[in-house]
């Protein structure tokens, strides 16, 4: 006997956009998750090229796909295709999740919810912190570390990227300090996190953005990666080794994704299985 | 431990696209043969109005997706839309299936075979055919009907509509006789066929286009509904209680099924298993 959604056709169907695609673990995180859940529903990996990603907004409103992941190069151009942007994308100036209220197609962010989520025991008031990179990963770093109340809020935040100039417009949006990349290890830093691409398996596995053993030793210092596959990154090792403690990309990850999964189902996935499940994959 | 599908999220996608679909079966016989057939595939229902069609078309081709069933209003509508277009369907000038040759999206079309597939057995020539209905179910009956070997076709095909003017250019296109609605009762006929929507569940449950208790008796008379829920109209138990053997609607649905899963997958879905899942659909 075939279980109802598939005897109607009426499987809810999620998604991840973005451009290339093939790293993603999206659709193991939220695969198992609908499956631990109970939840009849599908979550598929769609490979979209800029130029159809308009296409592809149409193709959720015509389709009714109840939800989407959106990632690296989509985060931002899909802001004006939809009917509604919450708040705190609106801050980030970018939309890693699509969901409907009702019949209108809305944007959020969860990103910064996510990279927040590992820091909540975290005592940053007074700490400096070192943001590298300025892309979308960086703009939820900064919105996040910005919005938390003023008793909790960090002394400062510096910024810098390879380039020494696309860091600047973050910079002035949000009030960080822009360094040159060169000062980056002379800038003393209690929270530093990596928010460029160095580091992600198939891309520039072997580099790191910071070298930890020469920068000045820090008390209770941390080294947050956004990078997650792979888990042990060369900046995350070399952290440890300098006696860091560290927090993996994985962790903002499933943070992430836990939230799209509250605001798409309305219920709380459990965070072990989940866990268990991206560990083993990216330990492949 | 997820399976690789879903961990990578490359379920394949199918579906049907109408409007409205509400009464679809195609959605619990393809899923029944994909979940028979042990393919990693899942099958959706996509009502689809009109004036969304060619971004639904889009939409096929920004999620790759694998395969599609057509159905009224768009069987017409979808062929510009297409790459590419089978033979059968050109002369049938409708698409019922859509389907992927490398990068082209193609349209087909099942419902010939699918009408024919019941008949093989059947000695039809020199026999008088009587067409209830014009729409594109009746080009398929004309279409299949006018491709029998020339040893095997009908002495001749009547064709009529309650209108009296819809079936003309269909009779023109396919050389059918056409007659009043009001003769159809006397003009003999040893195959009736309802491809009328007259009999459909929900629409017009309770009429037929036909009465067989008033037509002259035949030799080894056949009815043929193109209906097929109910499982069992009151064209064919009025059919069967005037002495005539009836073809269901169900036998032409199967089979137009089982040849889009042909297209789709290069493999033969078992019949028993789909069929009784869909007569217990019907009886439900």
């Amino acid at each position: 006997m075939l279980p109802e959604h598939l005897a109607s056709g009426s499987t809810a169907l999620y998604g991840v956009i973005g451009w290339p695609l093939a790293q993603s673990l999206s659709p193991l995180l939220h695969n198992t998750a609908f499956r631990a859940m109970r939840i009849n529903a599908l979550y598929q990996r769609w490979e979209v090229p800029p130029e159809h990603l308009a296409a592809f907004v149409e193709a959720v409103r015509v389709l009714h796909i109840q939800g989407c992941s959106v990632t690296i190069p989509h985060k931002k151009a899909v802001l004006p295709l939809l009917d509604g942007v919450s708040p705190m994308a609106q801050r980030v100036g970018a939309v890693n999740t699509l969901f409907w209220q009702g019949d209108t197609l809305c944007g959020g962010n969860t990103d910064v919810a996510g990279f927040m989520g590992p820091l909540a025991q975290e005592a940053l008031a007074g700490a400096d912190v070192l943001l590298l990179g300025a892309g979308g990963a960086a703009r939820a770093v900064a919105a996040g570390l910005t919005s938390l109340p003023r008793d909790r809020r960090p002394a400062g935040i510096a910024i810098c990227t390879p380039s020494d100039t696309r860091h600047l417009p973050l910079a002035e949006e949000f009030g960080l300090r822009p360094i040159p990349w060169a000062q980056r290890h002379a800038t003393p830093a209690r929270l530093v996190v990596n928010a460029t691409p160095l580091g992600m398996k198939g891309k520039a596995e072997t580099e790191t953005p910071y070298h930890f053993q020469t920068a000045p030793p820090v008390a209770q210092g941390l080294a947050y990666d956004l990078v997650y596959n792979p888990l042990r990154t060369r900046f995350l090792l070399e952290a440890h080794a300098a006696g860091r403690r560290c927090i993996s990309g994985l962790d903002m990850f499933l943070r992430q994704g836990r939230e799209q999964l509250r605001i798409w189902t309305g219920r709380t996935a459990g965070e072990s299985a989940l866990r268990s499940a991206l560990q083993a994959a990216l330990a492949s």
